[in-house]
């Protein structure tokens, strides 16, 4: 990076703080109806920031949910374009009392920044913006086309922006999505997400008879729906956790050996993971790392289970009914509506007499992968490694953000999720901060990555 | 019965019945602590009758617990001695507005006595203490020895009676417990229980990590504790119904063929309990009628399970414990703390790698059996046939009274239930009642056993 760009960085550093701070001071608390006009005005603040750095087109488009934010600079000709998504919407502060300084007070303590959206997501929008302020006040011009997606509904689960960005493929149209929204792998070690796992789920209701029975007067005639819940339950899961739906891995991509090879090389100590949670053991399929599984295996969990007495002691009762809330975890090339139907056709087949049994299915997400050898991430990675000076880690999420498969999906386009927080940095929590680190660092990966883009993908 | 003792009870039924509508009038609510001054109100008008019917020894034992009521009669010498278990406390009457006249205002609607205690059990008691005053009154002697124990703390589980019983061996020891505190097979149709199953019980506790955790981030890298507790229960029975814990029909006692055919005669319909109770089939161990399986066949119930996100929608949560509570029914000759240990240690050894489980034991109750062709029960029975004009059902119960078994241990000697209610007599309900039908033949029955009793055991 030339001293010019470096020199700009520098001499803005303290006002360009300042401006963070404002947009920080907008409480703009998207899960909450009363902070409806906090959330335009942080749209306004983010569409007037985007005219001030530069870009020559800026809309705020109103609907039904909070606004979204597009700004667009597409002066350069034949070069490819950069989506960037990011979201201005921040969670909830409480409980508020925790805090050390109030939420929407920036305040910079050991040169991280604390307040609540310093990290999640407003930082990271934020340096997205003034990595293109500090290319175009000092070139005048931009080494790609760039275009902006800020949006207000992440934090409850981005609602509305699947069918705004169906029905604005043509606006959107790109040749890759950046998304910084996630973590270093760990302090001064730059870490590219390169794929999520999808989401599908269904509850299971079992009931008997009419009404809760007597244990000692009944006890021996019928059938107990937790009984028959253990029994549906006890044949999709083996010991070992391997999943025993029939079909349930026939479209699971295997893991390359160059992925294996790469997650072995994070040095991520399964010892540690172990203390870190607190479990006696580790467990899960065999063959696999811990990392391995989390990644790029899928699950089944139960995640609840109820039905008949749950207070202190004893209650002899043949409870009317049980309950079961199950989540997989899905991998590329599993897909989300065929699971679940696959889990509900199973827990019908294995339903036992005496009992009725029924399934209803949860919302559903996509898995997503963009090869991580594909040439936009390993460009990223490239920036990442010239700023940080260590090589970057190509990682895989655990989770879901259905919104990224959403966006791969209509837009079919590589996506790139290339975050500056630290995994301690308390996202959704009290006294949630973005260490300053990772904004000066972060700046010049993301200005580097784009002049490196430059020269075609 | 002669002409003599009938014409007393005729002459006396008014009065009889003003009697016990005083005695319902006293709320004796034994699991409110308010009605403390009720309760020795009630034990005191128990003993004042016990006196006005002419028993020689009247006492109340006062100790932690609500008092004690006990009377005898010793003056048949060479004869059997009948010990007679009842209890004068009741339910608590909530809702209250749901009962067509005030619970502690006895009122006769259709030959039916509605109040609370009217059935369960101060009438039966009453009716007790009113066959010895119609034949003491009547012969100035009784053909048997007669002691009377009736205790206030029956619908509180009976805490402190079994100490009292062991401590008083000597003072309660007699040929034949008679307990009124049963039902009727159906109208018109007399039953003896002759056995009762008992209880014992264990909760499982399965802990993993030290807190709930993000089923996308660490999903497939530990055990989850309720799949780890699905996995334990589903080793403990059968989708059949048959319990699968080692050793757990080692000591059960077999169904005579006698007594099979005894039930059979009962013509209790499967397809009418299958309606009753709201099921789509019945469900039990194979080659058991329902009511043998109900009766004389110990169980084993899941009461209550519970564990992670019971909420409405979705919450993918890997939850950090689960619990399950399990108690077992069982007949003789099982034993509750050999068979609660069996289920420990069967629990223990199915405990699943990843997480910990730990079990504790609840209260154990035994079961109890006074074979029914014993004398005792036989000339109950005949006694009933001579008044209802129709054989007697032998019958056993599936709950438990822990009370019974105690009894039946500490003073070895036969146990003979009778009662007089109707299982639609709301006991425990609003609108308790007792059908005076049974209130007459009843007071017949017991005199009539008396004298039978007479000829020895």
């Amino acid at each position: 990076m030339d001293q010019q760009l470096r020199d700009y960085l520098l001499h803005n550093r303290e006002k360009q703080l300042t401006e963070l701070k404002k947009f920080l001071a907008i409480p703009s608390i998207s899960a909450l109806p009363s902070y409806k006009v906090e959330m335009r005005k942080a749209a306004h603040w983010t569409a007037e920031m985007m005219k001030d750095i530069g870009l020559d087109r800026v809309d705020i488009f109103t609907g039904k949910g909070h606004p979204i934010v597009y700004g667009e600079w597409m002066k350069a000709e034949g070069k490819p374009t950069v989506l960037v998504y990011g979201h201005y919407d921040v969670q909830p502060v409480d409980p508020v009392e925790l805090w050390e300084s109030p939420p929407f007070e920036a305040e910079i303590r050991d040169n991280k920044l604390y307040a609540r959206g310093a990290s999640d997501d407003k930082g990271q929008v934020f340096m997205h913006l003034k990595a293109v302020e500090t290319i175009l006040k000092t070139r005048d011009t931009l080494p790609v086309n760039i275009k902006f997606l800020i949006e207000g509904e992440e934090e409850i689960g981005s609602p509305t922006l699947p069918s705004f960005v169906e029905k604005n493929k043509e606006l959107l149209k790109a040749d890759v999505l950046v998304i910084s929204d996630t973590t270093l792998l760990e302090r001064g070690k730059p870490a590219i997400v390169y794929g999520l796992r999808g989401l599908c789920g269904i509850q299971i209701d079992v009931r008997g008879a009419a009404s809760d029975l007597h244990s000692g007067l009944y006890g021996g005639a019928v059938q107990n729906p937790i009984h028959a819940l253990v029994e549906i339950l006890s044949t999709m899961r083996a010991d070992n956790g391997v999943i025993t739906v029939e079909g349930f891995y026939d479209k699971v991509r295997k893991l390359t050996e160059e992925e294996r090879a790469e997650f072995a090389s994070l040095g991520q100590s399964e010892e540690n993971l172990k203390t870190q949670l607190g479990v006696p053991d580790l467990h899960g399929e065999e063959g696999f790392t811990a990392l391995e599984r989390m990644w790029a295996r899928p699950t089944l969990e139960v995640n609840g289970i109820y039905g008949g007495f749950q207070g202190e002691g004893i209650k002899t009762v043949i409870p009317s009914e049980a309950h079961a809330k199950i989540t997989c975890r899905l991998v590329p090339d599993q897909d989300p509506q065929e699971i679940a139907d696959l889990l509900e056709e199973h827990v019908k087949k294995a339903a036992p007499a005496g009992v009725t049994v029924s399934v209803s299915q949860f919302d559903k997400g996509a898995p997503f992968i963009t090869p991580f050898d594909h040439p936009a991430i390993q460009t990223a990675g490239q920036a990442y490694e010239e700023v940080y000076g260590v090589p970057t880690a190509y990682v895989r999420g655990g989770g879901s953000i259905p919104i990224v498969a959403a966006f791969s999906e209509i837009l079919s386009i590589p996506v790139v999720m290339m975050g500056f927080g630290l995994s301690n940095e308390n996202f959704h929590a009290p006294n949630e901060h973005f260490n300053l680190e990772n904004f000066d660092k972060g700046l010049e990966v993301i200005i580097r990555y784009l002049f490196k883009l430059s020269n075609g993908l």
